[in-house]
């Protein structure tokens, strides 16, 4: 349930001020070089939004790999990590243990399990993706090593300095939207039934905290086009590979890749916690009013980008290896 | 790969022109009373958009159900079903042999596999949904015993009769947005991390042919909102239990259901087989002329309501069993 | 549960009195030749143990092949396939249904399901192999396309037909053991830790009815040896290659093949189903007397050679295809 | 492929030279008490073995538990865990990495993956196996909490003290067989078809390294055996329930556990790490001599016995979760 893959796999863990977060990559092919540096700097990223409204936390997340890589090389051995948690203040949390924040998982998280960490949100805390961008950014210098390449940013709809600024001044929160393109993918790539690449995808977007929505190519805009409206012709290009004049169709078509580049957005809400009082209610449903406390980002945005590009590279490199099956 | 679901599985098989599709549903509790005559029915509503947009093909999909069923009830053993395919006219499919449709998966296909069944677009054809509202209406079945009800409709942009009939006397063909509702769901189903019950959702209904975006609860359009204007806010209800005031979180919070209606909306792409001459390629990438030929929805979905609530159904049920490991 | 594979999976169904057995091979690569005749004839052997004590039930399973397989090829889609149930005649199961039979799965099917189908012992049945059959038929195909074979024999303790004839005449059965190698695998496959090649194996012919102890190499055996006695060293071969003088290992070192024959032993024990009046108890608890019916064999063991070649070449070659995914 | 289970899954990571090994135990159910100093206290069997045979070695692995239990309770959220290796003097490799040990992973290792770890073998080194006592303690915990037990024992060939002392003054190494023992199971645990508990449990014992042979019940003895001395006939016993006069079928039925004690056998190779002088070949196929070094036990079957526990425990709680599923 905290694994992600086929034959390339992820396996999290981490209460956000328990001891550590982390993770086991499993199924990496054997003999990849990997530069560790590279990877704590795309780790890094994560902490990077700080000038366009990330909190002010100084938590250089040091990664440790425990295993599967030596001298610079993969081993073919599952890739184990962890990042020690530093900011474990504990007595931050007796409010929240007592009532359910909104818009939150606390009552969730509840009613499914019958008991929560309250620490700085416990599982459920954004904190558990360190662990995706450490897979993710092992998984993207994979595909580089193939000349596949990722790229995001922040297209809308507000997206400014001064707009997160204003936000936030007012003790509120931003959503927004991000744009991830995957360039160099092969044809071929996806399985096209239940596991068709956009939807290994869309999984793989929407199980990032506060995700609401996903769509690739023209996406919704789709629905009200007409059919003539949105074919992407076949063209034969000057190499003689056959690839397509337009790509209304987002790279892929029946689920499978086709050559051109990959484009998806995905829709983040708002961040839940407000540096407002808010009205909520106890475990036994009285009313309660929530102070605000600690430090909160007022848009995830920025911060959001690695873990977005981390989570599309481990899904391409997955099919990428399904792909090596399909013949004998 | 053709599998979907973690307790309640489905696996399906068959090509369109093919002898038959089929199933097998797998994990579904022992002693369920199952109404073999409401699951025909259920079916058969994949058949009756006509009126708006649908084909005129005759093709009543009968079930036949081959195991895991006796005299009514579930027997715990996997339910395996076909339904026979009549409609294989194989001489149609020469011109589609030698040259790639556009935003077909044709092209793809090959790139995947180097060879592909060309009658009515093989595995690749809608016809493969038959099976998923199969299974899908069979866990439909068990979830109403438990009170949970799925309602979905179609919500635009363009849903007239007339307007699509104006499409079709174009040779056109229009996409559209269902809107699907899950009601009675109780609060605490869903993994909150890769496995979030809306991740699950979305991987399930972007799998359905011609899908290109999913939303659940405000969706894309949180995404300029404020986070004090998305903010569900806990009440206690007058049966003491606790609930909120309003559900733009669609009935889902940090991965797992809270209890109120889960609401999701899932596009769709125009038809890609328009009843237009069309330019193309052939294998070589020499430029071809597609003739239209055989009869097809101008718009797909009427006929895609009864999909949507078949992946609806097998997602929450496969969530309600995953639920009772909760505990010891 | 009903699944059984990594990459190549297989997922059966049904009931040995319902309408048909069948099942679902997926992940078997596109384009390998496929002789369906040859597939009969595998298929077939499953009766042809006659001589040796099987029953005479003249039950030729006819193997419907419904998709994945076109002009002799497969397509990379799954194979469904069925075999229709003949010899359902239902009038035999009441006294089956009222008690539980010793050494069967009566008992312990309905302290899982709470319901069980007593026709013919349901899916409890030997009958459910025949699927295992179909599937491990075709990988086995696709194993001799890439030069690797498999063979079976029954090595003891009792395997004459005199032996069994005598049994018979009593009444009563017997056990025995097969031994069953494969030739020509590549050094390379298996996963080293959960996945071992021999715990594949183990755990797929642990799962044929009847089965109840496996070893490879020299199993139990090794067990009172001496590591200096069971020493596989090294040698160079005359092609350059490296082999190892003696094969104590069976193949497998570490759990991944070494290149070496794979040579394995699986024990059956004795059918419960005596010609016999045996005493048991019925679903209350109080004793009864059971009273032999219908035909059954004295001895499994011819019949369960196909069975057991069957089952190792679905373990191969999905091993197979899982080591093609250990480089980038 | 470092991943066991279905519901409760194990996934483990580390060489043995490497940082540290790990793992992370995922799908525990919330709210199980745990107690982690008898969690340490069966760990340390690993190394009690001494008296017996076992290398001096003074390795206390201390677990570090990093998430998933918090205040003594499981949370429901993977338990990630660590020991950290100390023993790793590199500079003891150069001989193992230029060629292959006899009987040991060295070169199918290389087979596989291209490239290997020499470091004190490292992930096919029995270091990986501390991963498995502390998850399969803690699933031992929980059984605990519901009644069951689980018992092992050395039964053979070769047990005494004096017998290993013998074979290490010799330089030489033995084998053995261990009993399993898992009482006060409920009837209903086990899947049927392909996960028949005693296939699950075989896989589990075969992926101990060492093991090559595993049988239940009666095992390999039934195979010469007739139907009617192998019956387990049912009783009523005192208190209404039903049970078997006689245990042959060692606690399992039809795949499915019948409530009696549930018996295996594992059969153990002799360690293949001999103190003498060993004729090989290096990477190139020529002749070298091995000589040995380090301290290596001559029998592992003492230290063995937390390990089989281990596995046992993971199983029987896994299948435990998966029955909670076949009603609605």
């Amino acid at each position: 349930m905290n694994t992600i893959g086929k034959i390339l796999t992820l396996t999290t863990f981490g209460e956000s001020h328990g001891p550590a977060m982390g993770g086991v990559l499993d199924g990496i092919p054997a003999g990849v070089d990997i530069d560790l540096d590279a990877l704590q700097r795309f780790v890094d990223q994560r902490r990077t939004g700080q000038a366009m409204g990330s909190s002010q936390r100084d938590e250089r997340d040091r990664v440790e790999v425990l295993s599967g890589i030596w001298q610079g090389k993969t081993l073919g051995t599952p890739i184990g990590f962890i990042v020690r948690n530093t900011d474990a203040r504990s007595e931050d949390y007796e409010e929240i243990a007592r009532c359910y924040r909104p818009n939150h998982a606390d009552y969730t998280w509840e009613a499914k399990y019958g008991i929560r960490d309250p620490r700085g949100g416990g599982r459920a805390s954004a904190r558990e993706t360190v662990a995706r961008v450490i897979a993710g950014g092992i998984a993207l210098q994979a595909l580089n090593h193939l000349g596949i390449t990722i790229e995001s940013s922040i297209v809308g709809p507000r997206l400014g300095v001064a707009e997160i600024q204003e936000a936030a001044k007012d003790g509120d929160t931003l959503g927004g939207i991000i744009e991830c393109m995957v360039k160099g993918v092969p044809a071929g790539l996806g399985e096209p039934l239940f596991g068709k690449l956009h939807a290994q995808l869309a999984a793989a977007m929407m199980s990032i905290p506060s995700v609401h929505g996903f769509e690739y190519g023209d996406g919704f805009e789709m629905a009200s086009k007409r059919g003539s409206e949105v074919m992407d012709l076949f063209v034969k290009r000057k190499d003689g590979t056959i690839g397509t004049a337009t790509n209304h169709s987002g790279g892929i078509q029946g689920g499978i890749s086709n050559g051109e580049d990959i484009v998806m957005r995905i829709a983040f809400k708002p961040v839940p916690t407000l540096m407002r009082d808010l009205p909520t209610v106890d475990r036994s449903g009285n009313p309660v009013t929530l102070h605000p406390r600690g430090r909160h980002d007022a848009c995830v945005l920025p911060r959001a980008l690695p873990i977005v590009e981390a989570m599309a590279a481990l899904v391409i490199l997955d099919n990428y290896l399904i792909k090596k099956t399909n013949v004998l």
